[in-house]
């Protein structure tokens, strides 16, 4: 029941010695999904001991160098290690053709397929889903197409407590029905009620990516009770001009989505190298969002499971 | 008068967690030679505190991704850091293409010029020479096609001992021929020998780099007297099947280049993924050619220079 975010790579376009281009990977429940793949991505895997085999689908933001180019040497090392599955990839419409040309100039023939899903850039929409899980895409702003993801678990059922379904020997046929919230009414027509019978389910995590956009205040309302969001912050809050025309966000822009969204959690990367120093920039950030992080590359954000609280 | 060899990636094909893919930089008398590129160069010249903009000549030994993926984000982030000067970048004739392809397919628009050298794949050339230093191309053999480079100080002249040439009263003019070993006669018919007017000349420094190739002796001959060589030893002593199979070399083999050819120092590199221990490796190259190191990215080997003994 794990669901745990690790930053492969923190940095905007030019790599530090310290950040590697952006990267991320959500483990969902042992269903490991990366989000963008910058270069240097596979080493990071390595380092942060993550198994390259568990990787089955990869989200991609833009096509942008510093969001794209670990994906030629990743899909490459999958061949090398044999893989044989299928690889699922999101991403702009433009992939599929980018990667095709790639794969003939080096004549590099996969032995697995690779299914590109052109995502639709003009609305959201969800790229993404199975039994517990979907993903929607976000369109957002920045000087290419690009568009966030925001990762949802689908709303689980209320748990049988098993001792209880013995105690009141109550049939299979109408398990379901219980778990759908009704009380039972036994033969003798004793009404037991749900609460007895059931624990609430389990809370539905979610994790929203925002990244390479300009301050986007129409996407709030996406982003309600959302668990963790990730925003790009390339610069510090006075550098909104800046920011607008190269079509980042500032700290100060990042932590009013958080705010006005009312996320649970703010984390903070794609800092422009120009930064020495981060904790300036989270200190801008907490002054309007307590709850954030400026994040490093390897960190690890685990979203708790829980029950949800009666009412 | 730095001669100085830094290893910024030893691994094969597939990285390790402690190992990029194939770079090194050459820094030959503060020039500086990036030899191969493969992904995460650019992280490694962070690491390694190396600053970009000295970078100004590319060798790209073959077209496989693990010694050229690293070309891209490297050369976008020279754009990024504003450079201007141009970029020489020598490889197989189809490196051209293919960064052409690359560039178009991300519109991708360097500030700077890009000029590519086709190297000459099917014998011996000098594909670079300026005042103090010439690389030449040798053909190696792989499953494609594949160059080395050894990088060769030119001879240097007599240096001319200041005191004694103002002691003398030496007309300029005289100054050339003594550089070249004559003796020097006074007005007065007194002969000066050249032992008191000058030092020995500095020694030429040399460095091969052998990677991507089969066991080759026939190039033994090129290798006299080279200080350091590096060549690839992707697999221990008795994968020779294997090796010759896939276009690689063994430590044995990669030893007895070494020994037969009489070079100074050997450097091991390029290892197979499967060796987590690569001592034993190392072993197997020194029962053969004792000056052998097995490099680690990071490593750094220094040719001193020094002056060639008088004889």
């Amino acid at each position: 029941m794990t669901f745990e975010l690790t930053i492969l790579g923190s940095s905007s376009a030019l790599p530090t010695s310290k950040r590697f281009p952006t990267a991320q990977l959500l483990n969902a429940n042992e269903r490991f999904f990366l989000i963008d793949c910058g270069e240097g991505t596979q080493m990071q895997l390595r380092r942060f001991k993550i198994r390259f085999g568990k990787i089955s689908h990869i989200f991609i933001s833009h096509i942008h160098g510093d969001h794209t180019f670990g994906l030629f040497g990743l899909l490459s090392s999958f061949s090398l290690l044999g893989r044989k599955n299928a690889l699922h990839v999101y991403g702009p419409p433009r992939l599929k053709e980018i990667l095709h040309i790639h794969f003939k100039a080096f004549d590099i023939h996969l032995p697995y397929p690779v299914i590109v899903h052109p995502v639709q850039f003009e609305r959201e929409d969800i790229v993404y889903e199975d039994k517990s899980i979907t993903v929607q895409s976000v369109p957002l702003k920045h000087r290419v197409p690009v568009c966030g993801f925001i990762f949802r678990e689908k709303p689980r059922p209320l748990n049988l407590i098993k001792e209880k379904i013995e105690q009141y020997n109550i049939p299979v046929r109408e398990l379901s029905k219980i778990q759908q919230g009704n009380d039972y009414v036994t033969e003798e027509g004793m009404i037991v009620s749900n609460k007895e019978l059931t624990l609430p389910p389990y809370n539905q995590r979610s994790y929203a990516y925002f990244t390479d956009t300009v301050y986007l205040p129409a996407k709030i309302s996406l982003l309600n009770n959302i668990d963790l969001l990730y925003h790009e912050a390339t610069f510090e809050a006075k550098e909104g001009e800046l920011a607008r025309i190269t079509g980042h966000s500032t700290t100060m822009q990042a932590a009013e989505m958080a705010k006005n969204a009312g996320v649970k959690k703010l984390l903070l990367g794609h800092f422009s190298a120009r930064y020495k120093e981060i904790s300036p920039l989270l200190k801008e950030a907490r002054n309007i969002f307590p709850d954030t992080v400026a994040v490093e590359d390897g960190d690890q954000f685990n979203i708790p499971v829980g029950r949800i609280p009666r009412k």
